[in-house]
């Protein structure tokens, strides 16, 4: 197989993405074990997703700030769970300015408690509640197996952090900023989530309760792709944030944290990708069209470059790449776009000059299907229309994916067969040694108990006892 | 003195800097030693000051990436002057997953290391060139002492890594970038700053030369505001960074690197603030203007609240607040502002609501001189202008304040004199001998040779000698 063709999907998915990764010059291995560089293209990704984020955080009134890399290590040690959750996972720093430090510091997995410390210096009255900040960062997590974007030791990610004066509130928001990741995912990513509850097995370390979006991707795996967490006042107690309330009370406060993370720059690449490389939904996609000339003779070229450069400027509210390269073929250029995985690759070329056209190719819809000639007349409106199509196209086949990879499975034998292909939704008494069965048997998990349930109940799918909530059964990222 | 009233600026001025970065809620204090919390207030600031660079870095060809926060050590040592330079000011992770690590990390300083390997993988050819990264991050420097903004253990900047294939290109990208620095400092944070080059004991460990940005504080002390490294081919060197140029040869590349960071908070508080708290230029002030409904009762209110409410929404292009908290009295909420530095502030009252009026107040220039009564009618358009005016205004003053404290002294004994409360610009031979008499003698420091040199030469202003270029001695941050 030559180096310049994909691995298929089909043959080995889990190579095919590591390929992708690298072709498309998302990201890199890192000299560290477990470390990503994120290349340019790959970071503009990121940036869009930070800013489809960002705008929706600020308009649900969060504000950003940044807290501080290092905490002491005996902060995770004031929330029980917490602690037990992260310390197998810490990078820690014992030597500063060439000397060995009195109390080692942790290099934060997450900030829970460093926020909670300056929360509590911070929060005093009902009336500086509540306190809604987010902080766009790095955190590092000593992980053993790794892979570029879904787990690597340092990743890049927001984590917000609220505090409430009631229970009421706290979950409100918990709910909310799922919603948010939810609206994110689905509208500008194409990526059709379900939102749930985790098992008490799959919760984060020192919350009450969490809620996730899952995603399934192409080889049938779930991913989480965003959680939420309501802390109760878990951390409020470890770290002392109190409030006078209206009648002088002084009163515990009521918190949530919430993350998304580089990690969904992989559910992108595993939602969309085909075996030709990435496809990048128009709404978040560094480039959204790439304009290829096409010529001869310099004679051509003149002629042709004359309307590329006035229909590129035509564009320009598109994010919008001429590849004038002489160096090397159109045909290399279109694989290589299409590698990039870019919406929308325009070809004019000496025939388009003559006639006012211009020849379309539709990432989303390899072969003639996608291929269309437009007129130059008005290009920017038809252009709009279709990269609206392609994203509409993108979120309806993973949709359409998802749920033709999602079963009911009659019975235990069944499950066992299914989530070897796909997702089993089924229902679950709740006990743990229910969860823990499947998992042991056949490597699924509970993904989340979805929020939306049938009106109905019924026999756990694991050991027949009374059920009211159905879940999703799936291996996962 | 109440708890309301900053230290004035001249009893004590860094008293005055230490109270308005917590008053205005700019930053606090870190539980870790040396670390700061960048509060909402100061992160949108940064924000601003993020988004005014990063568009001229993208007008110039630049792109973002991420490189790894962890360095292995040997990746520091080599480059002989970048390992000496740094080795004191390290933090160094030697325990992960709770395992003693086999190499030790640091945590990265800056990151030539890190970004001089990647490229070595990365660029082959002539046609991989110019390679031009830019970072948005956090780095760690071990300081002994520290102050918030100006000096942290951690601290946020953008560091751009470019590689070229001839050193003229490389020389010219160096200075680019500081003129894109000084740009930005004077038309969007109103800093005057004088362009130079760096003494050889003041460059950066590992450049070739080092141009800086320098800044007049309040209290006259310099501020080195952003740095422009051109490194020669020493980290090409180190890391063995080549390319095959169009004849097939094997080549060295040339580097350069520059650095601006939250340090910059510092210049614009110790460059604009007065005895009643922050200033900030409009351009990227958070908040642009304030609006302050004024009322004694539920029928006043009512009236005033329906102007404010039209206004409001008539001026939403800028950075607007309308403060309407019920719990504080008018004057409060003035005071509170002032602390914040907002440019602008509007109130309207009954009266206003009769006469088609607002009533305005300038940050910057306290006292009747800065208040004015406004039509409403067209108040967008005043609006703009007064925001230019402050936004000019600051400025002007502020290059006012330095120009008269840049002395040029006669003489040694008078040079030595002018530094307690300026700058001198003197002649100065180049030699190392006369720069450590007048830093050990005076505390001042040569802080740049400008760019901008008379035409003529002269006689060292500590030893007499024929001197070609004069330098700006200071005391500094």
């Amino acid at each position: 197989m030559p180096e310049d063709k994909l691995t298929p999907r089909n043959e080995d998915f889990s190579e095919w993405y590591n390929q992708i990764v690298q072709r498309a010059e998302l990201a890199d291995y890192a000299p560290v074990r477990g470390c990503m560089v994120v290349r340019p293209y790959g970071w503009a990704l990121w940036e869009n997703i930070q800013q489809a984020l960002d705008r929706r955080f600020k308009a649900t009134g969060h504000v950003n700030a940044a807290f501080p890399l290092f905490i002491p290590m005996s902060f995770l040690e004031k929330e029980k769970e917490h602690v037990e959750g992260f310390s197998p996972e810490l990078a820690i720093v014992t030597i500063g300015g060439g000397e060995k430090l009195e109390e080692p510091l942790v290099v934060r997995p997450t900030s829970e408690t460093i926020i909670g410390y300056m929360y509590s210096k911070w929060i005093k009255s009902y009336r500086d509640l509540p306190v809604l900040i987010n902080q766009w960062g790095n955190v590092v997590r000593w992980e053993l197996r790794t892979r570029l974007f879904l787990r690597t030791l340092e990743f890049y990610w927001q984590e917000g952090h609220t505090a409430h004066a009631s229970e009421e509130e706290a979950r409100a928001e918990t709910l909310r900023m799922l919603d948010v990741y939810a609206d994110f995912a689905i509208n500008e990513a194409a990526v059709p989530v379900i939102k749930g509850i985790k098992s008490q097995t799959e919760k984060f370390a020192g919350a009450s309760m969490s809620i996730s979006i899952e995603a399934m991707m192409g080889d049938t795996r779930a991913l989480q792709a965003g959680t939420s967490h309501f802390l109760g006042q878990n951390f409020a107690k470890a770290f002392n944030i109190q409030y006078l309330d209206p009648s002088n009370e002084l009163k515990w406060v009521w918190t949530t944290s919430w993350g998304l993370s580089t990690r969904f720059i992989g559910a992108i690449i595993m939602t969309h990708g085909d075996d030709q490389g990435l496809i990048l939904p128009p709404r978040l996609a560094p480039l959204q069209i790439v304009l290829i000339p096409i010529y001869k003779n310099d004679a051509e070229r003149n002629a042709v470059m004359t309307v590329v450069e006035r229909i590129s400027g035509e564009l320009s509210a598109f994010r919008l790449k001429v590849d004038d390269r002489t160096e090397v073929t159109p045909g290399f250029k279109f694989n290589d776009w299409e590698m990039r995985g870019v919406p929308l690759r325009i070809e004019i070329g000496p025939k388009d000059v003559e006639k006012g056209t211009v020849a379309v190719a539709r990432r989303d819809k390899p072969g003639k299907e996608g291929r269309a000639f437009l007129p130059q007349l008005n290009l920017a409106g038809s252009v709009e229309r279709l990269l609206s199509e392609i994203q509409d196209s993108l979120l309806q086949q993973a949709t359409h994916f998802r749920d033709s990879h999602i079963f009911d499975p009659k019975d235990y034998a069944e499950l066992t067969e299914v989530v070897q292909n796909g997702w089993a939704f089924s229902w679950w008494c709740e006990a743990d040694a229910c969860e823990a069965k499947v998992k042991e048997e056949t490597k699924a998990t509970i993904r989340c108990i979805p929020f939306d349930q049938p009106e109905a109940s019924g026999q756990c799918i694991v050991c027949g006892k009374a059920a009211k909530r159905k879940v999703y059964f799936a291996k996962a990222y």
